[in-house]
């Protein structure tokens, strides 16, 4: 399993428009070979948001991001000036170790 | 959905033993109610990990930090003497938003 975090820093007087841009955005990864799970997650540190986007493997990542999806779901993105405190920040991650609910 | 996340600062000579620890620890988290996921992920960034727990909500991952479970999975911490650079960092999130994959 493979994961790609981007960590966003967020004007808290604009949160609203930041997790509503979120809401209404198309990702257009539902159909891209080895996406398993998207989410984006609110800090309870104000104005920290983490992008968190789970692949079957690095290999998949990667070919997601030289793809028609990658650009088509990443258009628009000018709409965050005035929201964004910096660019965001990348962090990309190898599973080491998981655990799941027991099924009974 | 509800996520706490643990940043960790490993010595990056120890990498294989912190590894290694939690790839035989006990997490006993399978049979807590409203548990969904458990990773421990390695970055990029060398000795820079982050375990990733998942819950149904807050209110389930507070009732686990006070359970039996919690303190059973917690013990032998002292183990990790030496191989981490700092105190862990815990972060909290909300979920926001999701994606899956597309059911064909």
């Amino acid at each position: 399993m493979f994961v790609a975090m981007n960590n966003f820093s967020v004007n808290p007087e604009r949160a609203e428009d930041f997790e509503r841009t979120w809401r209404e955005r198309e990702t257009y990864l539902g159909d891209v070979p080895g996406f398993v799970h998207f989410v984006l997650l609110r800090s309870d540190d104000e104005g920290h948001y983490v992008s968190h986007s789970t692949w079957e493997s690095r290999a998949h990542f990667e070919a997601w991001t030289e793809s028609e999806a990658f650009t088509k779901g990443h258009r628009g993105g000018g709409s965050m000036e005035g929201i964004l405190l910096d660019h965001p920040r990348v962090e990309l991650f190898e599973s080491v170790t998981e655990a799941s609910p027991t099924t009974a």
